[in-house]
């Protein structure tokens, strides 16, 4: 294919995790190294930041902060949740972007994020080749909920499992400190797919793990789920419970619905706000066995807590920012940077692989049912296998004070 | 003083904390290594242990995986919330003590807790005194509240400091990924003191902290909060909040109680039973401001995270328990074994200091009032220089399968 010189746009968007901007530095300094391209923007707030034309150039920043993007949490460019319409219904937005395409030369646009992302990604790539505009789109891949299709995993995924399972172990420790019962409800991020509830049978795998598990995956029994609670607390004094906060039963109803008339905010993407499960479930179990009790919820945590990354999520990160470069400027475009997995000498292998846009787009990866146990409410060996990879390896963090130094961008603004 | 040869008991109490194995294995190691004392006896959950005659012996545990007392979090021995009554009221406790210890011929009691493990220390001393049965008694500190009086800072405080600062610096990133408005409130533990909540103020000092530190020494007054989130909110679109879980108002009403008309449970020391106050807050802020809010409670995570452990405070908490055995050999009774801090060169050095188990008994050391703001609602340099040095160093953790390897005990009965 031929050569395309001019600048870049890299922007993220959607939910923060721990390596979200590792796979932007390894994008940014690919980019910044690579002379087929001219400049390197980052969009503020993502989309928003080209519709904004609120672009910062990344060239001007000192490239050893920069590298600090390896362990911040969270979006260093910052993020937005904006749904780009259809652009056979509305093309504003996309005449926007064309616009200040032209007027910063930008030839590679590098968006990171996840489903929506993807979404965005193909709309523009598709809206550029219809109007004539060369540009190359690549979708980098980010996401705790682990639920791109395609892809073996997610970058963000295998830091928030680690911080899971880890919590997850030493909340174990703590709530079975006292020779009196205890009955321990902790709440896991996961609207619709279980990935990350999944990853406290890590814990498990360990010998101190939540004694049940259950995933947004199977319908929710709230009676069966007490049987088993009583059964095992009557047995052991002590009950630990890992839920998704998207558990539902039969009928598709979210059990964090069932105590609550709050009125159902709707995001911007149309996903119903969740929250609260923890609480419910710990004050029901209270009233059905009497039981002392406590709810947990990970909250924030399970996806910003960098001190507590996994090594080898923070590499594979990387990695697909600068291959998304390195693939963009070989000619590729309109494609998401994804991972496959071989295992060489018995020995986990994560390699690259390109994913259609369309296919990856709105599609939510579940957690395979033949990878729960018989009664599912626990994970089998399979999972274990799948997970336990992904979670390998410390970060060994720049720390000032005692306390993690995350980067501190200019941002400085972009001139055309 | 002369010399005392006998068994040793171990026993630990009061809540978990990141560090109380590590004074527990400072104990135990140094108690085994001394020949003047025969046997050393673990004590299952506390004194109860001691009540039930459940000792385990510690001498036929691996050594090597003692060792890993150092990074497990809660209590390996298992702990209790047993209050003893006062000897003049009801000795059964007291005499069914002095049985076992004669049994068992324990001439040395090390009691790892908070300021009600240390008021037990004092009264099993005084009647073991009274009593003419030859024993030393020693308390070792143990509370991440840091309200020990006499001592400078007691072991767990430092590690539990340094995860809700580094919880901190995480959630703030995590909270303005957005352009959109948000106002976060982060609950601390904490019920009479504020020095957990304090140290949110570490990660204010890295430049990525809370907005307003709410303390429980100084009276809440939810009409100027709800002002001053109101106007940091409208000034910068977002807002950051933490506060001690057991802030009350003017007339010494828990704020948790506002929302709830749960019905107040009361543990055995008399404590009220609290939670749940982040909830309200965000919920009482989202109707005053109509902003977006998320509630966050730090909930056990800050007393039991190991993972995210203060190095220097795992080699303190170690320190005194070593120290309790040495002093205790060469004669010393019925003290605390606590820390005063020098500086060397302006550089932080821990002494150890013995403090009279009557004076930390049941006396809560707060947060002096001129470590905070002028507004009261934040920590001024004075905190920070204290509680800077108990949060350095980073625990080089053993870890199998990308997780903490924490201890696993034989457990092996004690034979008289």
């Amino acid at each position: 294919m031929s050569q395309l010189k001019g600048a870049c746009i890299i922007g993220q968007s959607g939910g923060p995790t721990s390596v979200i901007n590792a796979s932007a530095y390894g994008c940014i300094k690919t980019a910044l190294e690579n002379e087929n391209i001219t400049k390197v923007y980052g969009a503020l707030n993502g989309i928003k930041g080209v519709l904004n034309d609120n672009l910062i150039d990344m060239g001007k920043e000192d490239p050893n902060e920069l590298t600090l993007m390896l362990q911040t949490p969270s979006s260093a460019l910052g993020s937005c949740r904006y749904k780009l319409k259809d652009p056979d219904v509305d093309d504003t937005d996309y005449k926007r972007i064309l616009e200040i395409f032209k007027k910063y030369n930008v030839r590679y646009f590098f968006y990171n994020g996840g489903n929506d992302s993807m979404d965005t990604c193909n709309k523009i790539s598709k809206f550029m080749l219809k109007n004539g505009y060369e540009c190359r789109v690549m979708g980098i891949p980010k996401t705790i909920d682990n639920d791109l299709a395609g892809t073996d995993h997610c970058p963000g995924y295998g830091s928030a499992a680690k911080y899971i399972a880890t919590s997850l172990m030493e909340i174990y420790h703590d709530a079975r400190v006292y020779d009196t019962g205890m009955i321990t409800v902790v709440e896991i991020m996961g609207r619709n797919v279980g990935w990350l509830t999944a990853a406290a049978s890590l814990a498990c795998y360990k010998g101190c793990g939540p004694d049940l598990i259950y995933l947004p995956e199977v319908p929710f029994d709230l009676n069966s789920f007490t049987q088993k609670v009583k059964e095992i607390y009557d047995k052991n004094g002590k009950c630990i419970v890992a839920v998704s906060e998207g558990i539902k039963d039969k009928d598709g109803k979210y059990i964090s619905e069932y105590g609550t008339d709050l009125a159902k905010t709707k995001d911007s993407f149309g996903h119903a706000q969740l929250g609260g499960l923890a609480a419910y479930l710990a004050n029901y179990l209270k009233e059905q066995t009497g039981a002392k009790v406590r709810g947990i919820e990970l909250s924030l945590l399970q996806r910003c807590a960098a001190h507590c990354a996994s090594k080898t999520d923070v590499d594979e990160a990387f990695l697909s920012g600068k291959a998304a470069v390195e693939y963009a400027v070989s000619g590729v475009t309109d494609k998401m940077v994804g991972f496959e997995r071989s295992y060489v000498d018995g020995k986990y292998v994560c390699n690259v692989k390109l994913f259609d846009l369309t296919i990856v787009a709105n599609t939510e990866k579940k957690v395979p049912l033949d990878w729960l146990n018989e009664t599912k409410d626990g994970l089998n060996e399979k999972f274990v296998e799948y997970a336990l990879p992904l979670i390998q390896g410390e970060v060994n963090m720049v720390k000032e004070d005692g306390l993690p130094r995350f980067v501190k961008l200019k941002k400085v603004k972009a001139e055309a």
